[in-house]
């Protein structure tokens, strides 16, 4: 089993940025805990701050793995463009969220991308991408 | 580890409601897999179409075990009154939907209760208790 | 044939309550005249103030009547529960309402039940119910 | 008794315009079955495209008949000089829709004639004139 | 003279709940005071978590108190069942507000409640209710 | 100096619709005491309940008479071709409302044509209509 | 006969001020033409940019004359204040704007006036004020 | 080929009306070019101000022609009615508006008749008519 | 203790403006009974029309007095300045209204002060400002 | 003469991606049709998923080519950016769109590019670009 | 040269109102380093609480200096008045906030007196003066 | 003190696009004029049409200039993700722009930036640039 995660604008800088929000640990370290927890699945990384490179990925991975995991960062809330890529593809997409959105900004309380995702997950800090891909695992 | 799942409104009629929907299995048996999956842990089960039977349940779980699976239902989009609950215990509660809420009409696009859970599943059907309970296992 | 009559919340004060908005006569005067004229129809009734109890009763009429008159006071403008339980069972329902519910306050123009159900009398008083119960003797 | 049946825009089409929202009896048929159910009731029958030849009509009736059947069809939700004109004569006039207008689209939710009618019957299909006959007869 | 003090969902956990918005004081020691000050006055005193049990109370009141003192909790922004039950009694209802509601969360500055209610006094604290009782003083 | 009134929808009921709103004048009688008053001024008349007809009218009273009264009665609210018409023509378009329209439902508090008149009267009862006619006396 | 004409904010530089919009003649030169016109009236004035003066104007004019003329300026549009003073007095109020407030900026189609004078006349220029006098004259 | 151009309210001042929005050509002389150019198309005209007329056109055209070209006019923005017809008929309609519609006043930017038609044209002055007449001969 | 009681626009009128909203006491009488009542407290009155002169006095009454009971009128609805000087003083500030503002208008039900107020007390008539004054005296 | 078609996120998946809704042609073939029936027209053609490399190639167009043909996708209904970069290049833009796009969600229905373009073309599938030279043509 | 600086309501409390918002400094310290750096300038000052004499101010200052430097505190987003009497001069007009309007409250996001200002500063705190100084000195 | 302007996109059009709007001037001669004035500060200068880029550029100018003055165009009404770079770095940033922003399309009026920038200075041109560097030099 193969899964592309994706992550999107401005989490390049986790472990960095808000940490009251977003948590101490980098994904760096966040991505070697998985890859060691799940020893069976190749896991593929990405990420972009442009939202055309996040849409020609999705695209390229379709047929070329068996799920992806999207946090999309502030394009969740803004991109129609992200949402149709999800949309034409094949291969289903998990959207994750580190913090709890819907108990911040109002504007970060509606996701373009969730109608169009197989399941939202949100508020388990970078725990949530351990429990997109055990998704994956059923 | 003891954890409590609260089902609302219908949810007693899974299985038989609109399975194209909520899919074919009843929860009963979904409750005997995950208590073969998860042996270790104790998982109680509560069921109600009472909105302040609900609000009861979490009340008295505040104390007396490590975390709440919560499934509102229809009163995900409509009770301050639940919400209010679960922000007064201790206890901390993760937020199930079977469906993709964000899918479906707009009067369920939005959670009361999701603000004051500590993290929110939705869309991966009946395997979203797996996964929040999953969730208190980390 | 066999029909159920739900009364929601309040609906026990009829013929105290706000005359000049839902007439002098009481429910049982009125369930009297229909049971008179619909000699053939087995008319069950219930009522309760309690939102949950509407819905364990539509749930379980499903399968032992052949249609609901559902009248859901205050509960018809605000519970996505009780809509759901009636889009979950196969029995057809017909909404009932006493008053013009379009001619009085903007927050009872809406009805959650409406979409769901086979149709919708309003305005008529109690010969409302009559109209119902002959939707289901065409 | 002296009733006086007003269909609006496009429901000269009955039968023959999208027969899975409104049914594949034509008008003239339910006409011509109401009058032979209910002999001891003249049934008059006027249809138009043209808003104003409807107020025309409304006007026309007060003080000619004993009640109005009004199925208005789009000038439902857009046509405040219908209503002004419902509103101006004493005639009792009743609002008739053969769809469930409040599982439709959006803009079908509201009737701007529903709170001047005595009363309102919505998604019996054709049934919903013999209805509003019906609560003439009381 | 009598009076009847009603109080909604979670104010069960007054003390214990989010002590820095509703304060350290249990509410039977607030009751225990207010019996002490209010001598000549009968207090009765019934809570619950159940929106239609608060219906039946008050519909139950009427004739039965001079007045009922009602703190709905969370169904005061989203009942209209309630506000059904306070207008269709004659016994006049004072509504109370531990906290400033107004400057609390968007969704708690709108009281269905509040129009049918004699007045409204919000976040003076348990105080609100010795104010209340004042109020039938007169 | 020619001036045409155009008078809307159910405007021919004057004096008999709803005379608490509308006074109990016919437009007859109206018309012939402005008539009486500005014996220099031809007045012509039109009315109709047909909204296509009202803007037939006005673009033949372009280049045809020096002003235009014009009560659009309920299509003052809903008609943009009515609006596109004033807009259209070169004579000067003076709107007039019998009732204050600001002091009634909503839906009555727009104009669409209040934009492209030259100026609007309302509130004045069938004075206002004297008052249009003042207003080109200038 | 005594008339009470009352101009708010930045009326004063009428004449002055964007004569695009308000034209070049200053209130002076109109009130002396009015005086000139309607020699059987006592026309007083009093212009003030402060709100609560405006206020203070009204209250004291009730039974001292027998109608006011009101261009409230930029409070027409917020002043809830003055519209209660108006509701507040016996006297008639006629509202007048000099411009057509509904062809400009989208916060000036709404008076919060209208709906308590006895009627509004907008569009004609300093014209608007000999007709509010002439609709006392009737 | 048989198409048929219906123009709807005021465009039968075309060249003559706001000649800045509309162009300074008359329909006839647009419509003898379309003629020209399009010698082996049957091209039949219609216009009207009355909105009914426009539906019993669209009506009767359904089985008597391959396609209809439509400018509603101004009814384009409020007639559910005519939206209703299109649905109703076979023969594929497309739209057509003179103007940017979506660069003038914000109620032009929404067509109710759009979501109905094969497509919508706009913005290309006389010769969207041209296109659309195209569209049919692909 | 000492408290200023501040009354807003409008409320000079008390006794004669509206009785059957704001009762037939002026609030003279009011203010002498208060006082009869509360001996041992000085009670300061102070009314203004103006806006700027309630700030004023609500700035001046900072380390003046022990509390300021205000009741701003229409202000209440619209003044973001009396709010912020209430925001910006030290003394406590209890608001008052004498009618039951949320069964009023809608334009009534929100109130900018009420955020900023230690507490809200509304729709008990007069009686009101005793209620207040009890506040502070507990 | 010159024009250049662009093509904006996931129109690179044409033919792919839902065909239900954008058909089953990839743009390559379409693109060599019209190259073989515009013969006298270098077309040009850029694609990308990157909301900005559209802008610099609108940009870069200005002045270099007669006209552009524009497809922006899911930034049709985001991209203020892309709509200013229009607006500040002289080359005049036509916008088209695949799909109906009024005739699916909600926020497909507003383009921010409409405004700024000479017109627009929507519904007719890839036979839109065809119409859009068309217009180029005339 | 010759600036006014004019400030509204509350601002008189400078360095001792809400100093986590506004600052320690009150605006006489400021004034005074404003004119030692600004030694050729001769700078006035203005502060009221009341809405029109702003109005009055902004009027005279017409003519009789080089540019207005205004804070209107609460009246920046309540005040169409004093709008307009910036618009009514001919003197150029810069707007100042303190603190970052922005970030606060929603109704402190809008500015009415923004569209009619030259330009707006905001969040710089008291140096906010000093660069809207600087921007009359270029 | 080294300072990083970045401008967004169509900002290289400078001088070029609609200089009505924007003024005559590139940015190139702007930037020469800064360093020119400002003699002891490094102003680097970053433009880019493409979102991410931006965002790119934010990030690394953390730790590495004094402050960032931030024109981001278009962008400034819809980047939720620029806004959230902004928020992730310590370094200050300044917001700049060229027209009065308030004074334009209703979708220019909100600033995504603005909430997270130390300050926003709006409509004095290019000048703006200068008083956002004066902004660091106090």
């Amino acid at each position: 089993m193969k899964i592309l995660i994706i992550n999107g604008p401005n989490l390049n800088l986790l472990g960095k940025r808000e940490p009251e929000v977003y948590g101490h640990t980098d994904f760096e370290t966040c991505l070697a805990e998985l890859r060691a927890e799940f020893g069976d699945v190749v896991i593929d990384y990405f990420q972009s701050n442009i939202e055309g490179e996040i849409i020609d990925t999705v695209q390229r991975a379709d047929g070329a793995c068996d799920g992806i995991v999207l946090n999309a960062g502030g394009y969740t809330h803004t991109s129609v463009s992200i949402a149709d890529a999800v949309a034409a593809v094949a291969v289903p997409v998990v959207e994750v969220h580190i913090s709890n959105i819907f108990a911040r900004e109002a504007f970060r309380h509606v996701s373009l991308l969730a109608p169009v995702c197989r399941g939202s997950i949100a508020g388990f800090g970078l725990d949530g991408y351990r429990l997109a891909l055990l998704s994956f695992l059923k």
